[in-house]
């Protein structure tokens, strides 16, 4: 058994924000159990986006550990939200079978979460190990997380179901545990789409020494993503895949796969409900190209998330 | 072999502070290898605050996974303090045996580093294990960090070697890691002192469900550190021993040992040049008293560091 370690941190204002208000329908059960307060989802975010490198790795989540940075005179705060079963850590950490270990509190000048988890896998799945000719597989949507955001930033009320799908995306994100430990035996690399699929396709490519093109018409995208995509580039000429291509914390899990594989993978994560969208495949270019159809895309202007900006 | 693991983290302006400037003599060679910035200063004393937490349960460090919050338009600064040897973590880390292996970086209102710290150990110390009537050794010294900080913030500038030997307790703590590898094996339970005697042999009391009686006399203080106990008493009639009690941050390593195996733990220590202070032992009492001599003395009125205050 190999140890995996990973840490990541969510802030106050940049990773979630404690002024959300949820939009109502999302304020009680049975909306999936989300809780009315937007500190519930603090915790679940922060353990997910800790999970999904996890995932990325193929490897089982085991313990974890929690850093709390505490704003001063937040103790009525800190109270209420661990109350609220740990910021909502509690029912994500008891579905995925990873236990907290260790902990430590530090007054800081906003909230924080910096989560260290530890898994174990066979064999590990990491960045490197890729070759050109093997397919781009994705576990997951792209786009949903950031839309989801927005309509929280504009106190959108009438959600359609999809847009509220979205908001959860973006506030309780499912990490693809199940999906990495299936794909592991398969799988010649991964990474987790946390900042954009571009840029982190292009981690992966950077450290597998290859390139890749992307068959843009396979990004999977649910029906309010491509909604508005659509109208963003009617109405700024933006690139028509802008979202799908750029947008962060969607915790969607990239697999690189040998051809040879490729079949036996999907069946077995059909065989656990998982679906599996071939995206595209690596080239020895060492560029990323996008095409739609026959086609050449060029890329959008924006490739993802920056963590300094 | 055990997983130990451990998350601890340092903020600027609570754990560090990149304000400060350090006294002329400590800002060039030979002052034992002290860079000039105080920056440099962080990422050791933020190590240090974890390897502490592996010396107390007598693992042998291996791993560390480095988070870091960055403010907004500090990329200049992040460059520099990135060359400064990563914060001064580089030559700890290389003197402890462990190894880099991950870490994230976001954007945060305050510079922080938030280290979460694996090693292994074939018999983990821990707070709970001791019982009445186990010795309390002490290794390293109290009150001296408290004093360095003091000093820092007061710009003190004519240092006597005592001083800056605060100053760098302050500012590059040594955490004890092989006292705590060479107890394990005798140890019935241990803890690091990082915020104040007091407050933490409280932690191990309550876990082991015990009490200490502690004779005063005994507890290490440099001159320094005497000096000002005994200007503060005249002057403002504070605990005679307040600082060696209650001051914080100097990762000193208290241990409970059966009575049996104090005098060969105590000269296994010697074997290493590291000195055991006895100073007290465990009681049924569930309480903490003190003594000087045949006499009693009343508890201090601050026991130590509020961590969110």
């Amino acid at each position: 058994m190999t140890l995996v370690a990973t840490t990541d941190a969510a802030l106050d204002g940049v990773h979630f924000d404690l002024k959300h208000s949820l939009p109502r329908g999302l304020q009680r059960p049975p909306a999936r159990g989300l809780s009315r307060s937007a500190a519930t989802c603090a915790g679940w975010k922060a353990l997910a986006m800790n999970l999904s490198d996890l995932a990325a790795a193929g490897a089982t989540p085991r313990w974890f550990l929690c850093a709390l940075g505490v704003p001063a005179r937040a103790e009525k705060d800190l109270q209420r939200v661990a109350r609220e079963r740990a910021f909502g850590m509690a029912p994500l950490a008891k579905r995925s079978g990873i236990a907290l270990v260790g902990g430590n509190i530090a007054r800081a000048q906003q909230w924080s979460l910096t989560i260290t988890a530890l898994g174990e896998a066979t064999n590990p799945l990491s960045r490197a190990g890729a070759s050109a000719g093997d397919q781009l597989l994705l576990v997951g949507a792209l786009g949903a997380a950031a839309l989801g955001l927005q309509l929280l930033e504009a106190r959108a009320t009438k959600l359609s179901a999809d847009e509220r799908a979205c908001v959860i995306a973006q506030l309780r994100p499912t990490p693809q545990l199940e999906a990495g430990r299936i794909a592991a035996p398969f799988a010649s690399a991964a990474i987790d789409i946390s900042d954009g699929l571009l840029q982190d396709l292009g981690h992966l490519c950077e450290r597998s020494g290859v390139g890749a093109v992307i068959d843009c018409d396979a990004l999977p995208r649910s029906p309010a993503v491509r909604a508005v995509e659509a109208l963003d580039t009617e109405t700024t000429g933006s690139h028509p895949f802008a979202r799908a291509l750029s947008g962060g914390e969607d915790y969607a899990l990239l697999l690189a796969v040998p051809k040879a594989r490729a079949a036996k993978l999907r069946s077995a994560l059909q065989a656990s409900q998982l679906e599996a969208h071939r995206i595209g495949e690596l080239t020895r270019s060492r560029k990323i190209a996008l095409r739609q159809g026959d086609r050449a895309l060029p890329l959008p202007a924006r490739l993802g998330h920056d963590h300094l900006r």
